[in-house]
């Protein structure tokens, strides 16, 4: 497996995408993303778990039951989330598919769509079919990198990977996009991502390979059961490159490695490009009875408003750490905990040894944390359950983009 | 039931209380509180949930076991919270226990003692020992007031209050101080109050009204299942106004809502000056199936960091508070959402209907949001349950606070 310098969802055979500014935002910025592939894809779709869900996502739950091997384009807005806008903003959804169907000559049910932005405004329809008809006739593989921005809300940067993989017939490309999210509670921001392959792989597998992968690199940035009303992961496979990711296991693992490897370096560059996050933090936590207590544990963690602000603060304030996982709702025993801290040239500095401190020196502690990158890990020495996940800081800058933005 | 003018932990007969400072707290305030009754109390205590709990509570919880009818004196201090302090930690709340008694001439088991600050770090014995002393000279009937300001840690004042209510058999007495604690995760900050009356109540009466009352005022700032280390409520009741609570449905009715307006003031008292807040939110959730459902979604809407920026905003964003309902793990139909703010001389400004936005003035909601106080009113329109939970906004100051100092 081989990254692509600069590649994204047009690095496989046969993709093209352009991104336009339709006017959704009032900044002018590029603000409809258009990904359409040549032949017809083999697709799955991961969903936001939340009960409010956005139009868009009932409509592509709809559209991947009905035809999942067949679809054609993603259309993506920025600015407005089409959420708790009713029956008018399912009609607006399903006409935006329609737009795109004539724009690029194939059916509606071909096509998905997705929006991110502000809730409860309804889609200025105008705009979206002057944007659609603007970006079919732009569509490049060097758009790629302009549909990336395009689907921006509060992001900084635009986020996108490929990777060249080997397979028993040959190589083949994964490449994928993504958006990010306010990143204390992640829950509540939305999450785009859309990826796309040349090899031919029949929609069944790509489902069970897309839920694997979004569990261990989406999830694992605290998306999952706290998830936003537009949360949503798209994979389109077109088959252009002609190879298949055959029914072995051998090229079914270096597939989903390599879809891992993807979505971890995507979800991973949301958590780097968390609103006002100064910090990226890996937190480890092991020793758990099994791996769903250890998950719990590491989200009571990457969610303390406490500890995220202590992070901020450069401070290494164990003590937080500890309590945070102390309300997880988890059996643990206090006396058990170890924690250790890392960062720069140190790998495992030890802060906390059978649940008290260690002796350890603050100024070092403090140095570690002031890493623009840093490790966190919780041993709570009472199994062999284990989980990574990535999170950031919480910084005045957070609450300064999220009182100002209305998203 | 009247409210007492400046009331406090002192109102109530045959209580004398003082706060000295002994150098626990770096800034040189008062740190350590002395609150002594003159006669046996009856006592109860709801400490936290946590599983990382402090020595303190430990402490507490097996004196009350073995002894919850002789209380004679609380010890409070601030600056240091005696959590993650292992078997040192718990032999020092034990010695604080026997310093007091010898300062006071009772025995370690009548002394109950209560921590609050930094995590993990040991507790100054001699600033302790020194700083009873000291108190136990200067006890009176206006130190009540000096002790509320001892247990201070993040607050910007103290919070005391009392009332005079009427039984069968006569007036008696009930009063409280509490500290605050950071609230936009209350459950890692501490909370601590302590009651007290000159009713007679025996012990295992009062344990029910407290946690009766505490269920409806401090376990409504979504304190309960996010507790901190250190969170406890005491409760002593001395005799000293030789008036019982006679075991009628009228007397028990009067004490206990005496008691839930204390404890809910003291709660409202510790939101409006959670750290860093501009806003108090009275947040209302109905229409739900039960009563746990409604606090179910309430908790969501009160914890999320993206409806309590745009609290700090003055931002009507409807739409963060309906996704947040939608993530609350309650099944809800969001077709049915209906939605209320009020504030200043509007009481129910409708934003949203059946899940969709009215079409309401931005302006005129924006004012409502711009009040240092209003109430937000969510109807989920598909049951009787009901709740109502106090709660504020998320500012840069809370960063700032939290970033700054170690708790």
């Amino acid at each position: 497996m081989k990254w692509i310098p600069e590649g994204g969802v047009t690095s496989p055979v046969g993709y093209r995408a352009a991104g336009v500014a339709c006017g959704l935002k009032d900044s002018g910025n590029l603000d409809l993303a258009l990904l359409v592939s040549d032949r017809p894809c083999s697709a799955a779709g991961v969903f936001t778990r939340n009960r409010v869900v956005a139009a868009p996502v009932i409509v592509d739950s709809q559209t991947l039951a009905a035809n999942r091997d067949r679809l054609r384009a993603v259309v993506a807005n920025a600015g407005i989330a089409n959420a708790c806008t009713g029956q008018a903003g399912l009609e607006a959804a399903r006409r935006t598919q329609r737009l795109a169907a004539e724009a690029l000559a194939c059916e509606a049910h071909q096509v998905l769509v997705l929006s991110t932005g502000v809730i409860g405004v309804q889609l200025d329809l105008e705009k979206v079919s002057a944007g659609i008809r603007e970006a079919a006739g732009e569509l490049s593989v060097e758009g790629g990198r302009s549909a990336a921005q395009a689907i921006m809300t509060t992001d900084t940067r635009p986020k996108q990977l490929a990777v060249r993989l080997e397979l028993s017939a040959g190589s083949v490309v994964l490449g994928g996009m993504a958006k990010g999210a306010g990143m204390v509670h992640p829950d509540m921001a939305t999450m785009l991502a859309v990826l796309t392959t040349d090899a031919v792989i029949p929609p069944e597998a790509l489902d069970g390979m897309l839920r694997l992968a979004v569990g261990r690199s989406f999830h694992r940035i605290c998306v999952d059961g706290d998830t936003s009303t537009n949360d949503t992961v798209l994979l389109l496979a077109n088959a252009a490159g002609g190879l298949p990711v055959a029914d072995t296991d051998e090229d079914r693992e270096a597939f989903t490695q390599a879809l891992v490897a993807v979505c971890v370096g995507l979800a991973q560059a949301i958590v780097r490009d968390g609103e006002g996050a100064s910090r990226f933090v890996t937190l480890q936590v092991g020793g758990a009875r099994d791996e769903e207590e250890a998950l719990q544990v590491a989200r009571a963690i990457a969610t303390s408003p406490l500890v995220k602000t202590a992070f901020a603060g450069g401070d290494p304030n164990w003590g937080r750490i500890l309590a945070a996982a102390g309300r997880a709702g988890v059996e643990i025993d206090p006396d058990r905990l170890a924690l250790w801290i890392g960062g720069g040239e140190i790998a495992d500095y030890a802060l906390v040894r059978e649940g008290a401190a260690v002796a350890f020196i603050e100024a070092e502690a403090a140095a570690i944390l002031a890493e623009p990158a840093f490790t966190v890990r919780l041993d709570l020495n009472q199994g062999d359950g284990e989980v990574t996940l990535w999170t950031c800081d919480l910084t005045q800058a957070y609450v300064r983009i999220n009182a100002d933005y209305r998203t």
